[in-house]
C-alpha cells in the first residue's frame, strides 16, 4: 500500500489564509509532511533532465539510464 | 531535476484555518497539487506490503519483487 511518484518541483507551495501562510512540501523529501522542513535544499544540485532518489540516510543517487545511447 | 518519492498515505491531509479547510494531496496522484482532487481513489485496491506506480494513463502497476524468495 504505497507508490512511487515523480516529483519535479523543488520549492514549497505557499498557502495563505488571512494573515497565516503555510508552506507545503513539493520536493517530497520533508520529514514533516505535508509541511516543508527545508529538505528541498538537498535537491539544489540536481541536473536538468536527470532523475534521482534519496536513500534513508538522505544520500542522493542518480537513476542510471536504463537504455544508454 | 526530478526525484522519485515513496508515498504511503492514501488520504488527503486537511488543514483548517478559521472556517476554511483545504485538503492537501498525500497519495501523490493529484493533478491539482498540492491540493487533493480525489485521485487517491485509484489506490484503494493497493495491497499491504506492495509498492505500485501509475503510468500516464493512470493505470496501476505493481512493482515486481526484485529478489523473490
Amino acid at each position: 500500500m504505497a507508490r512511487i511518484i515523480l516529483h519535479e518541483a523543488n520549492k514549497p507551495f505557499p498557502i495563505t489564509v488571512g494573515d497565516k501562510t503555510v508552506y507545503i512540501c513539493q520536493c517530497g523529501l520533508s520529514k514533516t509532511k505535508p509541511y516543508c522542513d527545508g529538505h528541498h535544499k538537498l535537491t539544489m544540485n540536481e541536473k536538468e533532465g536527470k532523475t534521482y532518489f534519496y536513500d534513508a540516510e538522505e544520500h542522493q543517487h542518480e537513476l542510471p539510464d536504463m537504455y544508454p545511447k
